[in-house]
């Protein structure tokens, strides 16, 4: 009768237990490191995107007026949020702010292949250190993280590059270039021909000779010829950085992750340093997985003391397709350690031992339908039950219960008050 | 400079902590159940609400249209998605479909203590059985996910009755009567004085003495009596039925927490039998904690086949303020296993120790600033370190580190290859 809106999904529980397995690694791997879990709203004030104008975001916003009249949008993304709230209390919170949250956010755009109008992101930021060692760390949990979901070197790199490079060698030039206009066209080179890129950076103010060079200086990646060609301490202090920050990252072990990437130039414009993206080493996924860097001067610009700022936020669309494409996406099934079977009137002894079988954490179901013996191994049987215990009248007038295996189909019967007794997790093997 | 909307909340590292704890307490309890995590839509058509005419919850929508014109919400409550994602796959679901999550819901409505026009739930529903035994498996889920977050029967307890005992009562009646405008009237009583609660009612139809007697009838609460006063089938078998769900909450456990209570009667039109609230036994919150109940007729109304369903949903913040008033909420503050320092050069060294506190699932942080040792330690302190260790260049010639308990102050120093070495969770006690 009603349908769900389009590029906004349901996960049933099987789907939905491989996306939280895959979200406890990003959320156990973050909380080892010292991020530490916030939560935010889902409402902010229009504002907070509509006031920089000229950013793609805009356009995509769902945005609208509450009941009062106040400009509200559903938020795109964290970061101007997560802005937010450390001016809101920048005298009392330590620093560095080292922050973790999974949720949703929601963009109206073209829906594709990994690509929803409401779409999950872990975001990990630090803010308050500007040294290359944080920098690393965002580099080190990101690697810990794909790495616990079982990818490997095989599997991912992270391209990364600094703003100051390419922004350096725009403003080493004589002519008067738009340096973001030009960084945007490189952060669209892999999709665009090479005329077309040369296009864009000549509309952003090079000369054809310069739009070449340029490209091909870029595209190269050679730090000391790019140090060279444009003869700025800008430069020299960007690739100075960059280097710092893969020799911490070598120390964090993500060093061997890392490619230097010149033409990873993250569309945002709010960054200011480093920044990389994660991509598909064997290039089945055409897409940047994720990506993020350094933004110096975000904090600032809401109106807070100076703030130095990096951080990564992995969306867990592309990340799923990544996982599954390498194999090691996890099972999308529900599991279930036992199935309390109750034949007659044996809720009260079944219950007891449903209850000590959870006490210890297990996943146990038992009848609430009062089914067949057949239609409740059938359901056992459907939520993957790996232990059945049979609570049968017959069986407790001997004072027994009996332990069937569910993927042997083997049994056999136990005192029933010795089920489950001191065992932890009770299996046919341990009984029989 | 921007600020954040009424009613929507922020939440530091410190309340989310506790928050986090609780959370994990009702949701790790559900998963003991057999309870399957699912994740929902936050937007859905608004119709889902605003095509049942007459509920309060419509003029305290966030409802916008989208880009398209779709006439779309923030969804102000789970049960109308879960109802639509049943409906959806019917056929392929195996029953009883036994479901629960947690997140955000959106309602524009007057904030108060407890009360937020953004607030969370954790929603646990059973669909495809009519069996007191579901019944009593909701209560009995609530019941040990309260006493999980350290509540006793002396801080809850659960007002349960029955819809058809109210609606058969009231059909019992000569005259006609509105049967949904006597339920609102009965479930407002507690806020009423006896006269505002007897014209409401005499409202709904009934005369002054009918009023009066039905009033008397329903607070005694007495089974018997009023199965006699309507001396209906109908009635009967509610009255049956409460005390099957009460049997069976006996063998489960939870019947010690309920109590009958004909005046509680849930605001919300789809319940159809069994509905019971928590209160704080106290009297300290005075509103309820949260409630649940039956609702039989809802995924029919939504196009689906019949379908019984039961279901509660816990909202995050008047739980808080019943455990904070017990004194049961848990601490809002980070904890930290392990700070590592680093004392000169000793960035390599360092980051082994703490790659190896993090493998064994330790929260470790260590020096991301550049900073001095009294930087450090201060630092370490407002994380709430249990133990440093200390990393010093000296130390290090000597091949040893330092591990010094944060309460204490006490140090002692060990051999840098035995540390961590083979213990899983090396503390100054263990070494000195």
């Amino acid at each position: 009768m009603y349908d769900r809106i389009k590029g906004f999904r349901d996960f049933y529980p099987g789907e939905m237990a491989a996306r939280r397995e895959a979200i406890d690694v990003l959320e156990d791997t973050a909380r080892e490191y010292g991020f530490r879990e916030i939560g935010t709203p889902a409402l902010e004030r229009a504002e907070m995107w509509t006031d920089k104008s000229g950013d793609d975001i805009v356009d995509e916003l769902y945005a609208f007026e509450d009941q009062s009249g106040r400009h509200v949008t559903l938020t795109p993304e964290l970061t101007p949020t997560v802005a937010r709230m450390v001016v809101a209390k920048q005298q009392e919170l330590s620093k560095p702010i080292k922050w973790v949250s999974t949720r949703p956010f929601w963009r109206y755009e073209q829906v594709q292949q990994g690509r929803y109008r409401e779409f999950y992101q872990t975001n990990v930021d630090i803010f308050g250190s500007s040294e290359p060692t944080a920098d690393a760390e965002i580099l080190a949990w990101a690697a810990d993280a794909l790495t616990g979901l079982g990818l490997t070197g095989d599997h991912f790199e992270f391209r990364i590059s600094h703003r100051d490079i390419l922004g350096g060698v725009l403003e080493s030039y004589d002519t008067e270039v738009d340096t973001e206009a030009a960084i945007r066209a490189v952060d669209k080179s892999d999709k665009l021909s090479r005329a077309e890129y040369h296009d864009l950076l000549i509309g952003a103010g090079l000369s054809a000779d310069q739009a070449a060079e340029f490209g091909d200086l870029i595209a190269g990646g050679d730090l000391e010829e790019v140090e060279a060609f444009a003869g700025t301490e800008r430069v020299t202090a960007a690739v100075e950085n960059l280097q710092n920050v893969l020799d911490a990252a070598e120390d964090f072990g993500a060093r061997e992750y890392c490619t230097i990437s010149l033409e990873t130039a993250r569309g945002l414009d709010y960054y200011t340093g480093v920044v990389f993206e994660c991509f598909d080493s064997a290039g089945e996924v055409s897409r940047s997985i994720f990506g993020g860097g350094r933004y110096d001067d975000l904090i600032e610009s809401f109106g807070g003391q100076p703030t130095p700022a990096v951080g990564v936020a992995p969306g867990h669309a592309t990340l799923a397709l990544l996982c599954q494409r390498a194999g090691v996406w996890p099972e999308e099934d529900v599991t279930t350690d036992y199935y309390v079977l109750q034949i007659g009137d044996t809720r009260a002894e079944a219950a007891r031992i449903v209850g000590e079988l959870r006490d210890r954490g297990h996943v146990v179901e038992t009848d609430i339908a009062g089914r067949s013996f057949g239609a409740q191994l059938d359901y056992a049987d459907s939520i993957n039950a790996e232990t059945v215990v049979i609570v049968g009248e017959q069986d407790l007038e001997n004072d027994e219960v009996t332990i069937k295996d569910m993927e042997s189909g083997d049994q056999t019967q136990v005192p029933v008050d010795e089920f489950p007794g001191d065992r932890e997790r009770p299996t046919f093997e341990d009984l029989a």
